[in-house]
């Protein structure tokens, strides 16, 4: 443990969190805690918790750059005078952020493809440093007609920052295969 | 003009669209038809078209490598075994690629702030080469009552192919600033 987080020091939820989960990384591993997971794996009500990851500036403003090239997710000194008094991400990293941490933990065999998002609201802005997290879940699921090797779930994912504070909620409706051969239980 | 684009050539819309807009680019210069709007330029009904963006492959996987790092988004082979039988862009990249055309078009003064999406929805894949616009319409606009220097628009976006199917739509509310002074005719 870093001798950074002792008894005598503050406790800082940002820097736990970094600590536990890496900071600043580039890319995150692969967790191995959870093995590809179809359809028939997943029930109503079931939730789940992504890993974390720690929002560098220099991605903010690299998103930005590419895609949404406002003052306040731009350059720090002119954020300043912005309504967010200071550089703020882009709602859509926010949200491509969160599909990473989203993917990355549910796993999908053969991948989960979007059928849509509803109520997508961004009720706290993201900072650079910031430490976020996903909640995902399950609200439903329902067998695909069209694609009977397939099945649908509604989901509702919730990113959170290092203090709990609530930065994207949206609901989502996605499509997900199933297993050859029915039911197993999931590890 | 390019000479495989004669009366003898079949028509190609992709084609036309890449030469007139730039196929490709990495980045597209801002157009300078459109002076900085604020939301007292805006009335219910008004209608934009952003230029156009050719989405190369390279784009479609480096997004992916870091939002979305599922088969059909990262290689060509495997995604050929995939449902969508090919390469395609995550639908967050489809909104990242319309958040950039729509924002350069409208070029807010002080920039548009996005309050929540509703409705978004990817009716139809992006592939490598796919060249999107969008088309933006005011649905509604109204004073901001605890911000009385912004008001609030609410605005459909649909993104379009070069063939002209919709490959993503998209209810949004944006809070932008109002002019200094009350309304002045826009250009």
């Amino acid at each position: 443990m870093d001798e950074t987080i002792g008894p005598l020091t503050a406790f800082r939820p940002d820097v736990v969190f970094a600590l536990l989960y890496g900071c600043g990384r580039e890319t995150m591993p692969l967790p191995d805690v959870m093995k590809e997971l179809h359809f028939d794996d997943l029930e109503q009500g079931r939730k789940f918790q992504s890993e974390a990851f720690s929002v560098p500036a220099k991605e903010i403003i690299e998103f930005a750059e590419k895609f949404d090239p406002q003052k306040f997710h731009l350059n720090a000194k002119s954020a300043e005078r912005s309504i967010f008094k200071g550089l703020v991400a882009s709602g859509w990293h926010t949200a491509a952020i969160t599909m990473r941490l989203f993917i990355r933990k549910l796993n999908f065999a053969e991948g989960a493809i979007g059928l849509g998002v509803d109520e997508l609201r961004w009720p706290n802005a993201v900072r650079p440093g910031d430490v976020l997290h996903v909640e995902t879940e399950i609200l439903e699921t329902r067998e695909s007609k069209s694609k009977p090797d397939h099945g649908i779930i509604r989901l509702r994912n919730t990113t959170r920052n290092q203090r709990g504070e609530v930065v994207q909620t949206m609901t989502a409706n996605a499509l997900v295969p199933r297993r050859r051969g029915g039911r197993v239980a999931a590890d």
